[in-house]
């Protein structure tokens, strides 16, 4: 695909990912639990990850090594990318003192290789979701004291939908601190609807639960009782596109929801971002038409091998305007990111 | 929405249902299953269903009574309507033995309405899919002894999406006897996903369920298996059409799903059948991008609150050419159905 020249260099990714090099060896008290992670050496260059004693995955060094990091942005087509961590380290799973320890070691190695990029890289820290209080206080260190741009958090909280109104406490503290959300898939549900290898959890899995995940959102009007919170989805949204003209339809039909829903999930959805992760032009530009020019931001997958490669051309081959083709590349996710006021 | 004149009274709807108005008390040995329905009178030209002693459905007389259904089907541009049960009537969860003369049931009523409408209905029929051998024995009944054009199949069987190779004896039935098979969306995964009232089972957990459905039959290469089957997806095949560009991609990717998928699944995904039952016109126009305007069929969900009005004028406002309009609103279908050669 060709580049737009006027694009190049200008992009901004919300959605890459870091794996330390090394985990502490265990910083609780009591027993090591099985999911907390470690790595050992693979083939040049790469490192497995061990979770509850398998591979989970195998990474490269472009993991935690910022040099190589910046020197692909370029070939991307991008200036700036957004860290957070690989979701499977977001460990709600443990309890939350075994979590926030772990979780501590994950933002400052984010904030380390924030440190080292020469402002080409901007944090999203991780928080300990499974308990609000804990995740609040670890959202406000990274806020202020880290200087992060914001937090990533899992599609559902040990199967609790990110809409669930239990997490409200969270979401308005990220409202007051000005906290880009990124909603990544995460332990996704329909995992007994696959037939196939393992990467179908993946493949298929993740974009249905942060599908449903930005749909929880819009049946609980998530983004009117916080009309300032910044929320972005990964995947494209995952199945949401599909999904919504079928959810404005029932808003039509059913009572019990044209009550609870207000206004309609078609207009929330337009106030929620969603990454441009889609793989293919045809159904990014279908993302325009539904969510709006303005809710788009681009989001790679990097470094792991199921990555966008080609994410501003891609851009460049939807057929979009000049002024929409910037929105999708940079302008929304400096309005995400929270960068417009800080330059 | 105007109705382009050309196709105004030639539409088939292949995704339209029916519920008897009574049900035998119970037809089995042993005890009644709680989930064996009944009927009960509701306000004027209206019933409750009542399944495990719930309301499960209040529905109107249009669910079996014909002569209002032909005078509805002018209305929505139809000539011709296909017959399926509500999926709820499907029964898998009972045992063959009680789901079997249920079944058998719901097929002659089925056959009562078809041969009660002068040419214009025409059935799609139940099997007890919980037992293949015993499905196997029903399709030759509502084949053979009531000429149906098919049957309607649940997207899983209790659990198990219908790629899984255990229900391959009975698509290669199917596709021997020349049975079209129209899945329906049933008892959906995703359900502990849903912030909202009940009826976000229909509206999200339905399209997310068929998708993976279709998606497991696209990773188990069920089309590739069986060439002559026909297989049509209910809900536009629900969340497909976004997962369909992470999975080619994905193919793309993984080496253990390049190997066990060929061809593509974008490919496969070409051959089988979706109805246009999406409620939207720019969507409609997505999915015919996507899956080719040859694999698109109508489909209303008549004769329930949540259905579509306005199917042919859907179609007129999705910007197709003439010839796809036509195949979209019936020459899809009659090749789905089966119609093209008994005419």
């Amino acid at each position: 695909m060709q580049v737009d020249t006027s694009l190049r260099s200008l992009g901004i990714d919300v959605h890459a990912h870091v794996v330390p090099s090394t985990f502490p060896a265990w910083l609780g008290a009591g027993a090591r639990p099985a999911a907390w992670p470690s790595t050992v050496p693979a083939h040049a260059c790469h490192c497995h990850v061990m979770i509850d004693r398998k591979v989970y995955r195998t990474v490269s060094q472009k993991c935690w090594n910022v040099a190589e990091r910046l020197a692909d942005l370029g070939d991307m087509g991008l200036r700036l990318q957004a860290l957070s961590p690989m979701p499977e380290l977001l460990s709600y799973w443990m309890s939350a003192s075994q979590a926030t320890p772990l979780i501590r070691y994950l933002n400052e190695e984010i904030a380390r290789m924030v440190s080292e990029s020469g402002g080409r890289l901007v944090g999203l820290g991780a928080v300990p979701l499974q308990d609000i209080d804990a995740a609040i206080d670890e959202l406000r260190y990274v806020m202020h004291s880290l200087s992060f741009a914001g937090v990533e958090i899992g599609s559902n909280v040990n199967g609790v939908p990110i809409g669930d109104r239990r997490f409200d406490p969270f979401f308005e503290a990220c409202e007051a601190m000005g906290a880009a959300v990124f909603v990544h898939a995460l332990k996704p549900t329909g995992m007994d609807r696959l037939v196939g290898p393992a990467p179908l959890q993946q493949v298929l899995a993740y974009p249905t639960d942060v599908g449903l995940a930005a749909a929880s959102c819009l049946t609980s009007n998530l983004i009117v009782r916080f009309p300032d919170l910044r929320m972005a989805f990964s995947h494209g949204g995952g199945t949401l596109a599909s999904l919504l003209p079928r959810l404005q339809q029932g808003w039509q039909t059913f009572p019990a929801l044209k009550t609870s829903v207000d206004p309609s999930p078609a207009e929330q959805a337009r106030k929620l971002y969603y990454d441009t992760l889609v793989f293919d032009a045809q159904t990014l530009r279908h993302l325009v038409d539904r969510f709006g020019a303005s809710q788009l931001l681009v989001g790679t997958d990097y470094p792991f091998n199921f990555h966008d490669r080609t994410p501003i051309a891609r851009i460049a081959a939807a057929g979009l305007d000049t002024a929409d083709a910037h929105a999708l590349a940079y302008h929304n996710a400096e309005r995400f990111l929270g960068l417009e006021t800080s330059r």
